[in-house]
């Protein structure tokens, strides 16, 4: 089995993505063929992660082009159905950027869609390589400790990406070096990315780690038994203001009370400097029963209600580095992100 | 059906524990008359929260004490199953205190320690509504808007006590008073005893709640979208430092950074004048399981290893008040506990 893992393929004219929703449990494949079998694997998460929802996006429109070409569709309902594909996520910014990237290119044809989508795809998994490099790098410059003990949250590896992974690529860089002891994996509630996912990714790349309750992430940190912690990101605002997975700022808290690094890690088109501040993003609301069920049964009183934010907001200020494949950023030190912010925007 | 919970019970010469693994889905009772089976209770939560284990320490003497009659025990023997019940459970420190305080009755038999057992609850019961008056006078003193939203984390009302609660014990007074317009329970991973208890025990009393995910609490404090935060202690030091459920001391962070305050509400028998800070607390390290497997199924890769401290220590500096039965003060403005630590120990 290797290691590498793809979680999102173009074939001829569908995309191919790995269920991530059935993980570690099952591996299963869904085949993409029509917007609307798109649009709710976006929003059912068979698909996730920033950088792999702008492939997403990508491919998002050679695939309604084709479904356009077999059902007869005008240029209008064309329009609308890339559209549908844009606006899937509200917060995920990425999404977007990938639809509008190609979208230029449909005049040329599908094929020269499909050829963009897929340099998007290449040039992430590079950028993924190169941002892990520099993280790698600031982190080892600024913890003292070997080999070094991390928190993480969510997943940010090859399933959230188009391949390697943007926080979870700086732990596996560091773990080639031979300096990663311990990885705490937060489990991620409520749809467990983190124990499903990165778990999944750990044993799979032979990297070290538990699996932690989100709660327990402070604590860890607190006693002094991280060296740092890692996360990604779904939108970084024009003052670094970060927007990630609900639990994000937690950590960044404890980090900062403990006086250890809090890093981010996404690629360049993560930084969004159309977005002034954290307060400009929308946050989403997700469905509440994610929370209050589990595998389809009640956690709770049968009539409670789930309040579900999907994302939450890391100011700045607890922001030790912004890494993109650019370079490093210190945002709790004053630098700005329009160095390392995609040239694409 | 009565509002009023009454989780714990001496029958004769058993102790009769609602069995809080099973709710909100199933009201059981779990006759414990032997030290086997009530160690085995309190190790699988069967009954938890210190409160409600001072009165099961205490009750745990007399069942000792019958079984001793039962099976013809040596004071040695008895003596030695005593301390198991005072050790099930390390960080408790009210369990020890429950079991000590009636103790030096056995001489007197076993009806003397039954009566003393009893004085414990009803002077829990007693001081609870005691110290939620003190909490909400003093949350009304310093938090402006009407009515208020609180954040809560864990169970802390009458299933985790002998009556009334504490921490929710304090909403509950702020409730009869009209004054709470929305409970964010925190679903408390791994136990969900937020999701389980306190929303099942808001339901009762006719509370407005929702359930969070441990992780959306803070993103909820730094939205402004509570007043204030309020959790029980398993132990607080003599320095104030407090020890609770897992994910509390996230909640501190919090409300430190959005300014609002963070209260912690416990009968004044846990405050331990023994302990020097918090760095002297045991944290008792539960079985990996209780993070990686959900209801039997495994949530992580099969090999995967789950870290699971059951307790975190929020430093005193992130309290902003400290409220028992005997009055209130405020470890961030360097307030000692001395004032309202229990006479008893």
């Amino acid at each position: 089995m290797s290691t590498e893992i793809q979680a999102i393929r173009w074939d001829r004219d569908a995309i191919v993505l790995l269920d991530q929703t059935l993980l570690p449990g099952e591996e299963v494949y869904v085949e993409c063929r029509d917007v609307d079998t798109l649009v709710d694997a976006v929003r059912r998460l068979v698909v996730r992660g920033a950088p792999a929802l702008g492939a997403v996006g990508g491919y998002g429109v050679a695939l309604a082009m084709h479904q356009g070409k077999r059902e007869g569709w005008s240029p209008e309902r064309l329009d609308a159905e890339v559209d549908r594909v844009r606006d899937a996520r509200p917060t995920a910014v990425n999404l977007a950027w990938g639809v509008d990237r190609v979208r230029p290119l449909k005049a040329q044809g599908v094929d020269a869609v499909v050829a963009e989508a897929h340099r998007i795809v290449a040039e992430d998994t590079a950028a993924n390589r190169q941002l892990s490099r520099h993280g790698a790098d600031w982190i080892l410059e600024r913890c003292a400790r070997r080999p070094l003990r991390v928190v993480t949250h969510c997943n940010t590896g090859a399933l959230a990406t188009t391949g390697w992974g943007t926080a979870f690529g700086i732990i596996r860089d560091l773990a080639e070096r031979g300096e990663i002891e311990l990885v705490y994996v937060d489990e991620t509630r409520p749809l467990l990315q983190g124990a499903r996912l990165t778990a999944w990714e750990c044993a799979r790349q032979g990297i070290p780690y538990v699996v932690q309750s989100d709660g327990a992430a402070a604590s860890t940190i607190l006693r002094g038994l991280a060296d740092f912690a890692v996360i990604g990101a779904d939108r970084i605002a024009r003052n670094a203001d970060t927007a990630n997975k609900i639990g994000s700022v937690s950590v960044a808290l404890a980090c900062a009370a403990a006086g250890i690094p809090f890093v981010v890690a996404a690629p360049s088109s993560t930084v969004d400097l159309a977005t002034g501040s954290g307060a400009d993003i929308e946050i989403e609301l997700r469905a509440g029963d994610e929370v209050t069920r589990w595998s389809g049964l009640p956690t709770t009183p049968t009539d409670a209600q789930g309040f579900n934010p999907a994302f939450d907001v890391t100011p700045a200020a607890y922001i030790s580095a912004v890494v993109t494949e650019l370079g490093v950023i210190e945002p709790a030190k004053g630098e700005t992100v329009e160095s390392i912010a995609g040239g694409a925007r």
